[in-house]
């Protein structure tokens, strides 16, 4: 009896599993974790309404949530500015990436992104035979109009550029990305990753005109929304590309009880102020304790701060790993030269104080 | 400006929207259903204890939720005599059909279903270019027989056989689905959906080999376990075809309190009993009203029950357009002859009252 045979293409893809979560790595050091500092979520958590709609949509489990996320959508149209037609919810923007991959990519075909940026997103373009291009950051930022360039040269269908940027915490003033739009090439989507924009200063989201074809901007319930478990995502763009989507996504895909919480945050404008408030907080006691310990923390526009090491990649990767032995989960950039930092999500003053702990004495081990 | 470059796939695929939610139906007729049996969700609600254990995990909402769902993974081997290598948790069944396919299907390869069968199958197909070849029921059954020697004669690479079948509720037994087996073509493997299987009658689930390489079993916590809002189901195979699927899934893709729900949903023994025998009350309720309506139900194995209107699909199809005005969500067959019948989920007393008021009347409209 032979196995099932597998597309060329599965064939051909790498067979270790790429991402490695937190509770995997608590089982195989046999102890919780203190501080919970390495997937940037939100520690301070959803807001106390949309925990309340979750828990009283949990009553309605038994049904199968509304395939057209219609209220929700509704809700997301108007706090965008735009009309339902330009708004998808999915399954986080991980799921969302997935299927944009899908719609655009067929083997071999170029996408390009900066060396070092979002895995996932990588992976997806893997997982459907693209040739993926990578660019390097420039001075900690991903670099749009050296993106936009290597676009040009490979004939790119497709562009990821997240602003504010996840690993380094960098951001580009919406404006400017607005402006290079018109340097793209045609035919050639950029996928606007916003992820983290509720974070960033005022300016920093880019005032895409809703139909504009060339733009796809992706946001979430993840991270200023506090709904990581939950699941759920949107993007935001022209009416033919969001539909699009109905050809291939999973129709009744979307969690009951993600679409109420998403419903009742976004409308809790007040929660999202106090998450706001603490997470600048907690990039100040960020840096505070980074500069403490002669390291310079790089300035955020997100939930995370990139703490630059002050030496190499290896030295980085030595004190993540005794801060991992001490209980801090956190995370790191993967390429040279932002592998000199270790990037650590913003937590309440206990996790930073489990943090301010262990950070001296991970430096000490590592320099030892 | 011009719009994004889609693949040549995506270019060919239908642009309507293949699925219609019962709240898209409500918001079309202007007021919600009186009865909502047309999605075999289970409207006897999930266990008390799975109901409490996704509360309080909504305290967690802000974590994504584990990659691996490793605690409920052990218990689901625990629970069907496997290893955890032979179990995979997804975005239910629809989730994993969808995944499967773009392990094995590429564009021209051959698949064989069932005309009438699940048609987000034939959806996940199409989006991967599969070339689906459907062979007809026999005597209001999925002929495993049949959908065997096609797939010698295409060289399928993937069989789709539902045991219980969806959408006429009947069944095989597990003993001949098992004995099948040896008729597969090397190469091909059979996908068998057993969503509805907790309400068949003993003797209906195929005692694979957790390590048969040619045959995936799928399993859900959306029917007998009543969380289809929550989208989790599970796969039992082979440890390299469990193994495969992380080339591709979306690892962090599960809700948090999925998770949850299902673990204490999988533990409540008492409340799945509960639902049995309240789903055999239910049918046997069906059975009677259809017979006082002069209509005959087809003895179901499922948590739901096909009602042969007597007459063609256009009949059927008023019955059910006249239910539908009248508060009843159903749904039916797409394919003759199967199309001579309604299919109507099991419901409280409440709910079926309201089909038996309904019935008659919608039989009397559909006859003019």
């Amino acid at each position: 009896m032979t196995g099932p045979r597998y597309t060329s293409l599965v064939e051909s893809l790498p067979a270790n599993v790429p991402f490695v979560g937190p509770e995997e790595q608590e089982r195989a050091r046999g102890a919780p974790f203190a501080a919970r500092l390495g997937a940037n979520e939100s520690l301070f958590g959803p807001s106390p309404k949309a925990l309340a709609a979750i828990r009283a949509e949990a009553e309605e489990v038994w049904k199968y949530g509304d395939p057209t996320s219609h209220d929700l959508r509704a809700a997301l149209a108007d706090h965008m500015g735009v009309a339902v037609e330009n708004v998808l919810v999915g399954e986080g923007i991980d799921g969302l990436l997935g299927n944009l991959v899908r719609l655009l990519v067929a083997p071999g075909d170029a996408v390009v992104t900066s060396d070092g940026a979002y895995p996932t997103f990588n992976y997806h373009v893997a997982g459907f035979g693209g040739a993926l291009q990578k660019v390097p950051y420039r001075d900690d930022r991903e670099d749009l109009g050296a993106l936009i360039s290597r676009a040009r040269e490979v004939d790119a269908k497709l562009i990821y550029y997240a602003n504010p940027d996840n690993p380094m915490g960098t951001c580009a003033r919406g404006a400017d990305v607005l402006a290079a739009l018109d340097d793209l090439p045609e035919g050639c989507l950029l996928c606007l990753d916003e992820a983290y924009v509720e974070f960033a200063p005022e300016g920093t989201a880019a005032e895409v005109p809703a139909d504009d074809p060339r733009v796809i901007r992706m946001r979430t319930f993840s991270k200023a929304y506090g709904m990581a478990g939950a699941r759920i995502g949107y993007a935001v763009a022209a009416a033919d590309l969001i539909k699009s989507f109905d050809k291939i996504r999973n129709h009744f895909g979307m969690n009951r009880m993600a679409q109420a919480g998403a419903l009742a945050a976004l409308h809790d404008a007040d929660w999202l102020a106090h998450v706001q408030a603490e997470v600048a907080r907690a990039r100040d006691e960020i840096a505070r304790i980074a500069g403490e310990n002669g390291l310079r923390a790089i300035p955020s526009a997100t939930n995370f701060v990139a703490v630059d090491c002050g030496r190499d990649g290896d030295f980085a990767r030595a004190v993540l790993a005794a801060l991992v032995a001490r209980g801090v989960f956190v995370r790191m950039p993967f390429v040279i030269p932002q592998d000199r930092c270790i990037r650590i999500s913003c937590g309440r003053a206990d996790d930073l104080a489990v943090l301010a702990k262990a950070l001296p004495e991970a430096l000490a081990e590592a320099r030892g």
